[in-house]
């Protein structure tokens, strides 16, 4: 994902006159899709969406804007986008929301909740905090039932290793070492808020929340972070990498199928 | 599933003294499955595992009992069975494992631990507790990621109502009621331990353990509490069904692809 400043053509917030805005709850299975963002390599959330919304708006284009924008294979269970519908259609929020979902029944994208916003309301610019879980699945056998859902690691991890080293990532940084080459952010400062690991008999949970992350920065942090968990880094090399400012610096980045975009906050909640 | 008396032709419980028998546990997708026994519709488990475990063992034919004959579309995380391979073979826990696992691969199907057990050992006898879980989506939407993993109910479900309900179902009863037509077993008398039900978010979690279950059991049971959580029945209505000991007097069977087998239990336990 990418949160960071948008390029220009994505800039306009305020939904137009002629139009009203509404604010959808998403989920989907990211594993046939590629991510977010419109491609023409393959299917995207963001086109499901505008095609769904166009039907339900008898064939003129609703453009959408998103709360994160998710990479190929990473999945959402609330995952949050706005919607700027034709001032003129009689909608409700039971309607938003069951009219979508049934114009993507044939997708595995499903719309948990719909609400009016504002014209100014924006789910990316207004959003207040990302909040993500990676689930690694950690012993010898593969996933019988959870392929492409978890990422697969055999070699049993230090969880309370893993769990003290949590404590130099919290906070406010230069997270330049996490970042993804090609993100767009103007700044690598971001603050993370939250960074919980438990283990659930062979997952391992990762729980992260910050106001927005840099592109791929929870997949290079839970790639180094395993790397602690094998005992290949202790707590003072990740220090130093994360000093380093440097990408080469950094740990894999962990593959996108353990990822989950399970909620964006605002205030007040348009879903509340 | 059907943990009651076998067929004849399954009564050979000894493994022959040119074969050495060995105990794996199980997890798969049953989703594209017809369930564990073979069947000429389709791929089945035990197919899938006796095809595995002769690749493994050169050519020669390994047959397998199961400790319970799930249905199709059904999943387990927990599955066990017995396997009688030659003597001559080397084997160890690590290479039964791994070796299975590996001939599984292109199928969701996953071996998660073996064991050398003794020749009277039993899959299916020596099994004192089957223990299932059943997994129901209790929200408006249906699901995005769990699809062929839950059944979805849509109407809101009044758990404390069916939580006060299982009070009328555990212990030993005549199960008559709750018992598919086809169910082979000699006795409708089971002795139900457990049947939780749980709320974690938009799931509704049953967990329910008995010695054996009779056919269809389980998923009589959660399909007839359905209806008391939308308050179609009451308490005493359930108790009057299952006093009825007629099938006919019963609620409907929920779906298949609800229902897991989480676990079997033995004493001594063989993966121990």
């Amino acid at each position: 994902m990418n949160d960071a400043s948008p390029p220009a053509f994505f800039r306009q917030s305020h939904a137009p006159d002629d139009r009203q805005r509404w604010a959808v709850k998403i989920e989907y299975d990211g594993t046939g899709l590629v991510g977010w963002q419109r491609q023409k390599a393959g299917l995207s959330v963001q086109q499901l969406l505008e095609e769904a919304a166009a039907r339900l708006a008898g064939g003129r284009d609703v453009p959408s804007i998103t709360a994160g924008r998710t990479d190929a294979r990473v999945h959402a269970t609330g995952q949050v986008a706005h919607l700027d519908f034709p001032i003129s259609m009689p909608l409700n929020p039971r309607a938003v929301r069951d009219g979508l979902s049934y114009h993507l029944k044939d997708h595995p994208v499903v719309i948990l909740a719909a609400a009016p916003v504002a014209p100014t309301w924006s789910a990316r610019f207004s959003a207040i905090r990302r909040r993500y879980r990676y689930r690694l699945l950690n012993r010898p056998s593969r996933p019988g039932i959870e392929a492409n859902r978890v990422w697969h690691v055999r070699h049993p991890l230090d969880v309370p290793a893993m769990q003290s080293a949590t404590q130099i990532l919290l906070g406010q940084h230069d997270f330049s070492t996490f970042r993804a080459v090609a993100c767009q952010a103007k700044s690598p400062i971001r603050t993370l808020d939250r960074l919980d690991i438990t283990r659930d008999g062979d997952l391992i949970l990762f729980d992260v929340e910050a106001r927005s992350f840099l592109h791929h920065q929870v997949r290079n942090l839970v790639g180094t972070l395993q790397l602690i968990g094998c005992r290949r880094w202790d707590s003072e090399h990740l220090r130093t990498a994360l000093e380093a400012r440097d990408r080469c610096a950094g740990g894999p980045t962990a593959p996108s199928e353990g990822l989950y975009l399970v909620g964006v906050d605002y205030d007040p909640d348009p879903f509340g």
